[in-house]
């Protein structure tokens, strides 16, 4: 079968070994997960061969941070798109030795690329009214590099129709976590933290998902600034500290919690110029406490205001770890019955 | 056939109606041609339905002279990024509804997209070597708008692959423009000059292209700076100065001219702070006098250096309607004959 059929259902008849490419908005790395893929009928299968994070060099991951907070040019922008696919090509090559698959038996690599803006909202310019979104990392070079077809920038279409640009968790979720008996939240807390509802016995018109706010974000931020820890393990600088009233007032002044979904957001909006914007006279620990008690408020606003009573929550991304953020969580949703992703054979880190 | 074996060669056995758009680095708007194909064994043969030029909106076009400039930074990169999707769709339907063509007729859309940054040469970051190319437009984004399949980023895997990330115009010219009996220079004399060389009787890997330096790019400049013009019309303003020789000694001193190919160049090096850094005290006549005289030099110089004798130069672009600049390269030329790809039912603009 030729391999521009890929983006046929019928290429998913035969088993495939397939490679997820994908680097967050928490700029910690370069995620690879190998999978291989079976399906029969409407049931679709996986299971996860090999996974690790490659974090970027140092000097990539500061312009890349420079590049979103619009500090940088083209020049470098493109030279980012280009650099990048040279990374993830030696990464996925470190992958495949060290776990012993052959790069050959790769039919296929899905990346995301890096994403340095993301404008859901509509901007008006020259009488049109576009929204926007942008990854780094040229798909087209990656797969002249590695010889693998790649099939990436999966945000684009979505926001040309007006969408928030991020279709693909959902469906996943959809064929892996959703339940005949229970109404199911999916949370994956990234960077920002995003939603997938799954009402009980649902099919895919029925599924609603959006972001609901920061996901580790601000805590990597404080972890970083005030500790020089790239994250704060467990939680337990946050549980170190008290709630400051005064910044959380401010900080649920942020409106876009409140926002009717659906709704997408990123580091444009929960950047680092805002948050010690708000940040005064307050211990780091105090900071820090603060900081992971409104990114759980936030999440269980969201849940409260947009959805309907739901039975269970399966947590996954790097704040599922975060042992502090989660019993918050637990707190702010007494109903609800709380599981991760790990549980359902789905690794937290690698979905 | 299903839409998605468009890339194999299959698909031209059958007669295709393609659309075309390009941006060139003039900025001078979008070129939208819509051609159907046809193919028997080897022999593709076109025909020319419809063509026009769509200017950008001013706000549009400003932001593109100041995203090249690195003036903009990545909000206003992905806005461009998805406005001008929303404009070529647009363009797309007014040529269709102007010359009575079906949208629904077109098999397929080509897009250059718009080049924002060209940086063949290598640069090294974070210990690797990387060169870069930039074209703004998604094409996923005008597939969603439009509805016809987009075929897009023809640069990124030449670049990725070493190359110069200009792979295109020598494929075209090849199968066109090449003779049994005569060496054959294809001259684009679009905002770059861009050449591509076809011995006689050559198969593709005789193909020699390159970039020789500026096309329209200086004469439009000074057009629209000193005399408030778009372009200088049949090279009237140039042909009433004088050539300044200090000028032109400095002019002459750009070493890209002197580089061996393969080479590529735009926008990055011939731009408009390097150009009026040069110029000093000087009648606007004799300024663009000047310019159009080292445009002319730069193109002969390439041709005498790097080529074998040829017999014929077939100009194309819109610099060959620039009626003193050819003059000028005729007399730098004497020996070989002069054509315009018009001449062999190729539209000069069009192509």
């Amino acid at each position: 079968m030729p391999k521009n059929l890929i983006n046929s259902l019928e290429w998913l008849s035969e088993p495939r070994i397939v490679c997820g490419l994908m680097t967050g908005t928490s700029l910690d790395g370069i995620d690879i997960a190998i999978c291989s893929f079976s399906s029969a009928k409407d049931n679709h299968s996986f299971r996860l061969l090999a996974f690790n994070t490659f974090p970027f060099p140092s000097e990539i991951k500061n312009i890349l941070k420079d590049i979103i907070s619009r500090k940088r040019f083209i020049d470098d922008i493109s030279l980012i798109h280009f650099a990048l696919p040279k990374l993830f090509a030696q990464s996925i090559i470190q992958l495949c030795n060290d776990s012993s698959i052959k790069l050959t038996e790769i039919d296929a690599i899905g990346m995301h690329g890096q994403t340095v803006w993301h404008q859901p909202k509509q901007k008006e310019i020259a009488n049109l009214r576009i929204s926007s979104t942008s990854q780094l990392a040229s798909g087209s070079a990656l797969a002249k590099l590695i010889g693998i077809p790649v099939v990436y920038d999966f945000r684009a279409a979505d926001i040309a129709l007006g969408g928030e640009g991020a279709p693909l968790v959902p469906i996943f979720d959809y064929n892996f976590l959703k339940s005949k008996t229970e109404n199911t939240i999916c949370l994956n807390i990234g960077g920002i933290s995003n939603i997938t509802y799954l009402p009980k016995n649902c099919n895919t018109s029925d599924i609603i998902a959006f972001d609901t706010g920061p996901g580790n974000v601000w805590i990597d931020l404080i972890a970083k600034e005030f500790f020089n820890l790239d994250y704060d393990k467990n939680g337990n600088l946050a549980r170190q500290g008290k709630v400051n009233s005064a910044l959380l007032n401010k900080l649920k002044e942020i409106s876009f919690v409140q926002w009717k979904p659906p709704k997408s957001t990123g580091r444009e909006l929960f950047n680092k110029e805002l948050l010690f914007r708000l940040i005064n006279n307050i211990t780091k620990f105090d900071a820090i406490a603060t900081v992971t008690y409104f990114t759980a408020w936030s999440i269980a606003e969201n849940i409260k205001s947009f959805l309907e009573p739901a039975n269970r929550l399966i947590a996954s991304g790097g704040g599922a770890n975060n042992l502090f953020l989660m019993e918050l969580l637990k707190k702010e949703l007494p109903t609800i019955n709380f599981a991760k992703s790990d549980d359902f054979g789905i690794s937290s880190d690698a979905k």
